[in-house]
């Protein structure tokens, strides 16, 4: 039985590139037919009131533009040329203060003929910016003039000829009236809003903002701030897209949650479509059994793409209703953001006027991700490997970093659910289609999500695990406001790597060596031979076994690991923290194969291993006390251990590492707050231990 | 007699450094007054309820902060750090749609011993984002089921084991309780409201937007919208001030503008102090008899800073009233611009907590102009000569464009009055105070002010003036909103030049050569030997002399140039308008000297030759009919010419050089519009007239 039945083309969708021209090009068809005759976008530099037939007509013109106050117009776009009304200045006005004078009454005079003007008839006092009086044509400095009385009369004496209009600001030296100010299609900024004001304007036509309607469907969802219980879903989609809608320049239309109910969500879909400009129903563009949306869609109008090659993001609808776009965004967090990105902010952007890059009205390029610093590129090495299935566009959140000349992506969760993914993310990086992976230290190219300078400013912190990393994240956002620290988790040897590489400014790391019983130095001597390197110390802390709260399966020590009734959750492959469960049990002669869960349970953070307990995922791991504290978990302890942090001398020097280093060494909350997590001993924080 | 007196000072005002550490510094000392006992900022990874004394005090940190709905936080900045209350999910859920199973259940299943479990009891349908059935602990995709039904009873048939946890999205996959979403001082963007969301929170806890009061002080000043009369300004400096103050995430109080009176300005200032965070008073900064600021500052608090050592922006006051900082902003409106930038935005950016860059609490560095795309500094090639004076700094406003592989940086207009020129700016060039200038193809950086994808898809247009390439900048971003036109004029000479320096995409030019009555193909000839270059037909147009409305002074032709009674407004050197009224004369055999106005007055564009004429400063000057018409003048024409755009090859080929030569070529609005300026002929336009 294959349920998908009529839907097979759904199953991998289409191509990005196809999906992208198909709906921009219905775009185009849809508003085409929606078009009455509307005004001129007005003329340039004369009659800015003439009308005029338009040949060209654009997307942006299908809407109708609005008339709103100058003073509140500040990112609205304008709908159609502004020219100056009034010239600025309006008269001649004084550019310092001095005496305004005739600049023919001047003519002859020197130091060795100083001329002497009478005040209140041939010269006035003004200051900046007074008007001259008429038929005053001149400026002499204030500092280039004595002044004397001689009787009842006031002399201003010059000793040098004025030139005409000298330190004159004349009629239209800044606007001209009939000058362009803004052209169409501009989005009004700080200094647009005074050069409006000051060539005349108080109102100004700009375009409507188009209203986008958001239908959350789903009977699992409930409000936000409803009391939770098992199988709700907090209905967070709706309210992240809000947001970008408002971002892109629309107006959000939050509608409620609507249940897994065909006829429900068909009339909820009905009334959206009439109010609204724009409707994206979340959820149920799938092909499961509650899926209704491209039925609904299909049976009140016509559905145009169904299923995009891309991922996260392949359920996707893109269809119209009533000639209005209708879009069916996957309900995924991360898939909604991105499809968002592709299909609707273009369109906001194209009805808005603004459309990004170099499009020709019919072209359809696949559009960047919404971006915060003008859609910057940078090229990028990669700190890991990334297996991609071949056939799928894949969307990858990245962590990027500069360290030394490197910039560094490291990517992030790449489930469509890791909300969390998009929160740390500082850039997406897309892999073709036809791609199989990428290699470590493979040359790629990131589409940045913050500005270029917090990249810079970013600590790149690559390694193990702890706790202590979030505080030290936080303290350094609190003390630096402009730094920032991240983080990616991939065991002590994986940063004792990246620094070899030179990816990474600073690795956590806590290898035991078992030989020497010594922590790091051993393996930093081996690994890292011939490189300046500086290793401090951040903490000591207890790892154990992470239980249930009460301990119901009674685990005692790592013995009772190998029982039948008892699974395991490990850590992956490279920490010291998996390292740590092997010599445990290669001390008591048990072997890894013995312990249920060992090698499928795998999580890559402290975390990760406490919430598998505490779910119920797995009866046990080891971890950080600190880690089993914060879900209010029981532990076991079987060792304390160092964990330190490793940069080289030149990470060490920066500006960045210095606030860093001011905190781990200084700060008394920091050391308050760590104390608190339980578990650390911080009598050598941020003590140099090893230094080549 | 020197008015400056005690102020001596202020004339040269100290150096901008200077300013800025003595600000800093007392800004830090001024809220460290102010500080009461505040709460803590929490902590991260355990007990986030619980508070701790703090030891490090932020200036951001002396501000209260306030709680608001989550869903109305974007952009807002975290006051604390912000841990998961909840894991999300929440519970185990399926990933696909298919059965949940208990993975127990399902050992040993293969191709040749298929397992049927019954579904109802062993196996349940779940779709995507469906809670498992409490106990079960996999979930087998629907592609891989058979479906069965014996007598009633319905068997879902598998044909391999199922792995623990397979296709299930488990408790805390996304976020685990306790971990850390935000960190304090960050900025709320659409993807955090979603996480917030997600992990409990409906309220959040927001640094309060520092109320800024801004005074416009003037007797000469209007409201905008009230009727204009000789000697009146519309005040606009506060609305632009109070947009930038909301831009830099502040909340911006207006007040009604205040006359130059000692006792009313006081006044005023007092009850702003008292109801807000800082306060600007805007003009009144300087040292002039109506100039009281400094003397209401001083009265009413301290004045820490009088004078600083840059163009524009000499006249700045930094004060405090009652623990308040109070700035006077000069009144010009670059000066404004430039002085709320490096002055009022940094001390909103430290009350928030998001003061950029490397700021050690103490350090003041200068700080960057504000910007669009954070803080982007580039390095780009001057196209024309600037000088400066030496010991000050000097702020310049540019465009900036991106000519083959060389970005060009055009100084524009630098009085402190030119408006036009922040409206018009790419990016701002400082020049520092020992120098004394820059050459032409001098390397500078650029901080820019539009983000860098902006100056990409700019042509940059180097040379003569005419009306219609202000027609031809709107249609672009009608039509193409990606793109826009940058014209810097300077003549048809220098437009030549420019391309062959490769500093410009695109020249207007107008040359008539003497000898052989050609345009422009002469010139090129010889300039241009060797270069691949097309030259296109824009317009013919009439140039003749503008003259007032009913031409008062009756001047018929070029004779009426040398009278004493006329005085000429010219176009500066290398202009083809200058050369053509050169020419003129020589026909006539007149001397340019004969001419009063000829070497004194210089307009660099044909509307500021009619606005001259239009405002008297002339009565009149050689140019264009449109410009004339514009400005409701007179016109004596004197010839027609060709005006034709000049590119390279390579410029020819660029996508943005095609969307111009469709819209010369193919728009039949933009043909409309140029007809309507007035005496334009469009016989050739967009015709290819010569090509190497």
């Amino acid at each position: 039985m294959n349920i998908y039945g009529a839907n097979a083309i759904y199953i991998n969708g289409i191509p990005l590139e196809d999906a992208c021209r198909r709906w921009f090009k219905a775009l185009h068809q849809l508003y085409a037919r929606n078009v009455v005759q509307t005004h001129s976008a007005g003329q340039v530099g004369l009659k800015p009131d003439a009308v005029k037939p338009q040949t060209v007509k654009t997307l942006a013109e299908t809407m109708e533009p609005e008339t709103i106050e100058v003073t509140s117009s500040c990112g609205r776009i304008t709908a159609k040329p502004i020219v100056a009304k009034l010239s600025s200045p309006f008269f001649h006005s004084s550019a310092m203060d001095g005496y305004a004078v005739r600049f023919a009454d001047t003519f002859g005079a020197s130091e060795t003929t100083p001329l002497r003007l009478i005040e209140g008839k041939d010269a006035f006092y003004v200051n900046t910016g007074d008007p001259l009086p008429l038929g005053f044509t001149a400026v002499v400095m204030v500092e280039d003039v004595n002044l004397l009385s001689v009787g009842k009369e006031h002399y201003v004496e010059i000793i040098k000829g004025a030139t005409p209009y000298q330190h004159v600001r004349v009629i239209g030296e800044d606007i001209v009236a009939t000058e362009l100010i803004l052209p169409e299609n501009h989005r009004v900024r700080a200094v647009d809003i005074g050069a409006l004001l000051a060539s005349g304007y108080t109102k100004v036509n700009v375009r409507r903002r188009p209203r986008v309607a958001i239908i959350p469907t789903g009977s699992e969802l409930i409000e936000p701030g409803t009391p939770l219980s098992y199988g709700h879903i907090i209905e967070s989609n709706s309210w992240m897209l809000s947001q970008m809608v408002e971002d892109s320049g629309a107006s959000a239309v939050r509608l409620p949650i609507v249940e897994d109910d065909f006829e429900k969500i068909k009339s909820a879909v009905l009334g959206a479509v009439s109010s609204n400009d724009a409707v994206m129903i979340i959820a149920g563009s799938s092909a499961g059994t509650k899926d209704y949306t491209a039925r609904v869609i299909s049976e009140l109008g016509e559905v145009i793409v169904h299923g995009v090659n891309i991922k996260p993001g392949r359920p996707l609808l893109l269809g119209a209703i009533s000639d209005k776009p209708v879009i069916g965004i996957p309900g995924y967090p991360v898939s909604a953001y991105i499809t968002y990105n592709l299909f609707v902010e273009p369109l906001i952007q194209k009805l808005l006027g603004l459309e990004a890059g170099s499009s020709l009205p019919n072209e359809a390029s696949v559009p960047p991700m919404r971006q915060h610093s003008g859609q910057l590129r940078v090229k990028a090495t990669l700190s890991r490997p990334i297996n991609s299935t071949i056939g799928q566009e894949e969307f990858i959140r990245v962590k990027v970093g500069m360290v030394g000349d490197t910039m560094v992506a490291t990517p992030l969760g790449r489930g469509a659910g890791i909300m969390m993914s998009l929160v740390s993310a500082d850039g997406m990086l897309r892999v073709p289609a036809m791609s199989e992976g990428l290699g470590a230290r493979a040359e790629v190219e990131i589409e940045l999500m913050r500005p270029l300078e917090d990249v810079y400013n970013t600590i790149v912190c690559i390694g193990s695990h702890d706790n202590t990393l979030d505080v030290i994240f936080n303290q350094l956002k609190k003390r630096y406001p402009g730094y920032s620290l991240s983080s990616a988790m991939v065991g002590s040897m994986g940063g004792i790597m990246a620094i070899k590489k030179g990816i990474a400014h600073v690795a956590g790391t806590h290898l035991l060596h078992e030989e020497t019983g010594l922590y790091n130095v051993p393996f930093i001597d081996q690994l890292l031979k011939g490189m300046k390197i500086v290793l401090i110390n951040l903490v000591y802390r207890e790892q154990g076994l992470i239980v249930k709260k009460g301990n119901p399966k009674n685990i005692k020590d790592i013995d009772d690991l190998v029982r039948d009734d008892v699974t395991f959750v490990n850590r992956q492959d490279g920490t010291g923290t998996r390292l740590l469960t092997n010599k445990c049990l290669r001390d008591k002669g048990l072997s890894p194969a013995m312990v249920k869960g060992f090698f499928d349970m795998v999580e890559f953070t402290h975390m990760g291993v406490a919430s598998a307990v505490s779910s119920g995922m797995a009866d046990t791991g080891m971890g950080i006390l600190s880690a089993s504290l914060a879900l209010g978990l029981d532990f076991i302890p079987v060792t304390k251990e160092r964990y330190d942090l490793l940069m080289t001398r030149e990470s060490y020097e920066l500006p960045i590492m210095k606030a860093l280093l001011d905190i781990i060494g200084n700060d008394a909350e920091f050391r308050e707050i760590v104390t608190s997590l339980g578990g650390y001993d911080l009598s050598d924080m941020g003590k140099v231990l090893y230094e080549t």
